[in-house]
């Protein structure tokens, strides 16, 4: 069999691990694993590399992605589903691993219904917030090097009437905020999943410097809103809010809750706005494991026919679903943040 | 409630951050949390800390245990159970919780059913071999450790014919060499759990660099044995066996293989054997986060009365099972070491 | 002898090594160390902590300072002078080692000059901008901390014209700017120490991209300001500017940088701001060892009576140079921006 | 001119940072860099590869070299001289940037002497002992990756009467020990420079654990030797050593160590080995932009035609020594040691 595999959408640690296991795996039972470059856009344009032994070798701890990334969608792209059928054609793949978030996911299941060619999708987001799988690869990564910050943050909070605030990513869910909240010891997080007034978050933060804490470390997820006891809601993150309550476009609601804070408590507030350093860089042993398994497995569905499925980890065991039951948001359990507020206070 | 926490036998990453899980867990709803000092030799001597928000605060992070730990076990030591049950008559606590091991959770279990204290355990062990959980707390610090040191060793292993030996923890389990062998991408393997010759490694060795890999890192478990195609068994940890083969008391298994690597291939080989740096130090943001929930459940089971119990993680979920369920050892899913048997040679 | 220990203004991973060495060699030698809590105010108040064996033991590797730390001058605040004047009636200090930066400096000579106090300092700053000496300790730090923030960026920058820009610390001069900017391979470098365009910049990116790079990682100091061709010259941080400008008064240059850049250029830009990550948590070895000899020297100049001086590196050697030399701030030696630009484009 | 840039010996992180600086440094000013591979052999076989912007990308943090290396001595290889000699005839070198140890500097000076090849030497060694020059890059990795190591070892030491030994790096001179035993905070450090007996050590050790210190950390370089006060000295890393006193020949002198200090003191002691560890992997922050400045040095000298030099680092300044002057090994400034003993017992 000749399989290609593909990256889709934005950098994730461990993408390098999935390409490598799952190329491995192939070769071991004598099949040839292609790298499409650049996502779908290599599967249109018969744009490959070739992955042997030497290609994958010392890639597992790299960062990034040794066959490119794009967001390139074959049914969006003018002649791109006439493309993909022609290279087909002319020099068929007998499958395709996809390695992608929830929207290459649908993407990748139309493939093998509409295309006809068989796929095996591997979810990745370092958000966590794929439906059907317990942990994504990438998540663990991320969780870790907000834990790290918060951890230097600690020391440096320790001064009187004092906030820190750490912006982390999450546009769509707390996932990593969550955790790392938990992991590093924070006195609040703020998700999108959960409504909180900037007049209640400057109470609890009061409440607590009254009770003789003289700092307090702030975890919010790039994707949580302000809300504003008047009713308002401040989305901060679009250009059209910038005009409207003249926060900037990339500053960030890390930036916009710090104003609030200080107006309201008068306690000295910093910000630290983490940003594509938790999508980058080498991923932790967790991460590693995680995505070596995932590689392999999708190989292993490919190899076994199993096609149209989504590679998923369910408590130890690595299993599938269909990819069409691939949908929607897996937002975060809110006894996690039940849980992180036994620290609060 | 009183509760009392204490932790026994050797250190691990994570346990301060169960402790003051569980401590706040209690302080939350109105209970009383006391740190026995070093195991249950605290419970037996009366010997108590305070926990309260200040002694908790700022050692989720921290190596050690702030309570203390030793192997006291009051059903040997001498007048241990008359002391506990004199303690108990005199200033009585409602429960325990009992962090540790196998050992630990079988003591903890007599503990209730037989000196009638109600008792919880908390599972720990960096081997992750303990049955009826998916995951300890403190495993995942211990591979990330590997995993580093394995990262360090792929640049300077690249000469010509080396071959690089890291011996790291398991005494009964391989559980940290695989996870550790397969996030770092290991060459060989070699697992209390599964018996290799020394000839067969020798063999795999040669052929790998006959393929034109000049280089080969091994991981290898403290616990490993060296076998000999003569029949042969060579357990090499033990102080007869020192006089025996002449192999040192202490140096390890690391470097028996070393010898017996270097008279067979001709190849160099270096020996980095890790020890206790394995075990100390600060936990991961995954090793904070399991410990915390740990605790957290605890907490939450002592005020069920849900007691005679040990915490344990199914899939996501945190669970208990009984503590007369704990016996014996979890040794490693073969599956994993054929995984790694992906990516050999 | 009894000699007070402090440490003054913001936090500077290293501080707890300095107090460590120099209370060590004070009770190596017989003499009494005490900690003044919270900077000069320690003094004024007679607000001491003891110093022992124990207090400085197993904080080498700590964050924050043991002492606690302020602002406060004693020149300055009411009835200061009178308050430091009757303390050293009533139960007075041999010495006082005052571990702070420049304005510390400042203070700390006039407390030896009009106040009779022998004195040494202790240069202070992550910024390593104290003249004078060759390097102080927490520099090391920061610049590690950046340059492993770079690290990350490269690997999720290599997407088709990305720009990214990571703000460090850096006030007044770009020592952490420009040498993270080498140690991470920057393809740019904004300081205070040199006026560079917005148009400059946008070009030089433009530039870059054309010959085939499709991203560029930007380190910009805190303290660097916005240039305009046609003279403007913004400096972003004063809430000022936020009316006039529209920038926020938190969000810092790289924010303001990343809008003018992305209108500039076309390409998508994204911030990272380690903020005060930099300051706080373990220092590296370097800073370790730096501070433990300054914390060291600072106690063998006390003891031979050699005071009214600040300790200082020069070279390989440990010296000391008059308190009374020590003004003015250290701008970075343009010869490091020079090799920084060999690496750009 | 074409300059071939070659590196010789072990591995060291930070080669690679300087065959960048030193090719980008020449390319900026239009010459040709080209890299020899694997040392002198390079050389001698005209084994040569481009080096472009390309191929020095990406480079700066990597450990190994890309350049590969060897012990290649054409002096004393079979036909050495007389192929090096050929090569130039037929394709020549206008100079060579050989980064290598103290061996290679010997072989370097002969090269331009005595084959008139212009050459500039880099010192090499993660030991620090080349003389000449303030600091070697790879040090400050090699004493960050044992502070590491000891700052785990403490909270896993914080047991009743147990002792950690940790060997390190360094067969001749005991600057990492020293480093990293003060940055680490250890209670005992032995090194090649320093004889101490067994039962010296022993005492010092039980001394302490008598004041109520109830661990110890020893950090112990591998060439320190053992001695004893019968006067015997055991020098434990030859084979011969194996057969006379029954220690292992990679056992170490850790081992040995262990195994004296248990007999003499009856605490448990363990051993950590760190081995190659400490050569391999991502360099500091310090040692990159060290071994930068080395390269850029190197190519500056060898433009302006001042060759026949080691670059050499002196306080702050890069400069440079003749090649004729660096002989002999720089052995540690035993007021360091001194300094260490400050934190002793």
């Amino acid at each position: 069999m000749r399989v290609g595999i593909l990256t889709a959408g934005g950098d994730c640690p461990g993408l390098n691990a999935v390409i490598r296991a799952a190329a491995r795996r192939l070769m071991t039972h004598g099949h040839e694993p292609i790298g499409l470059r650049r996502g779908y856009r290599g599967l249109a344009e018969h744009d490959w590399i070739e992955l042997d032994q030497r290609s994958v070798s010392g890639i597992l701890h790299l960062g990034g992605t040794i066959v490119g990334t794009s967001n390139y969608n074959p049914f969006r792209e003018e002649q791109g589903v006439e493309k993909v059928l022609s290279q087909q054609t002319q020099d068929p793949l007998d499958a395709v691993i996809a390695i992608g978030g929830e929207h290459t996911m649908m993407i990748t299941r139309r493939v093998q219904e509409e295309l006809g060619i068989p796929v095996v999708g591997v979810p990745k987001t370092i958000d966590n917030d794929v439906t059907h799988t317990d942990y994504t690869f990438g998540f663990d990564t991320a969780v870790q090097i907000a834990t790290d910050a918060i951890d230097r943050l600690h020391t440096t909070a320790q001064s009187h009437d004092r906030v820190m605030i750490l912006e982390v990513m999450g546009r769509n869910t707390g996932w990593i905020a969550v955790y790392a909240g938990i992991a590093g010891g924070a006195d609040a997080i703020l998700i999108p999943e959960l409504e909180l007034t900037v007049e209640e978050i400057s109470a609890a933060i009061a409440r607590r410097h009254e009770r003789g804490k003289d700092f307090s470390i702030i975890v919010v997820a790039e994707g949580a809103q302000l809300a504003f006891e008047s009713g308002d809601r401040r989305q901060i993150r679009t250009s059209d809010d910038v005009d409207q309550y003249g926060y900037p476009r990339l500053g960030g609601i890390g930036t916009a809750l710090a104003v609030e804070l200080e107006e309201r408590t008068g306690y000295e507030t910093r910000v630290t706005s983490l940003g594509h350093v938790q999508r980058g860089g080498t991923p932790t042993a967790t991460d590693r494991m995680l995505a070596t398994r995932y590689g392999a497995k999708a190989a292993d569905l490919v190899m076994a026919g199993e096609t149209g499925r989504m590679v998923a980890l369910h408590g130890t065991e690595m299993t599938s679903v269909p990819l069409g039951q691939v949908e929607g948001i897996k937002t975060i359990d809110l006894r996690y943040l039940e849980l992180a507020r036994t620290f609060f206070g």
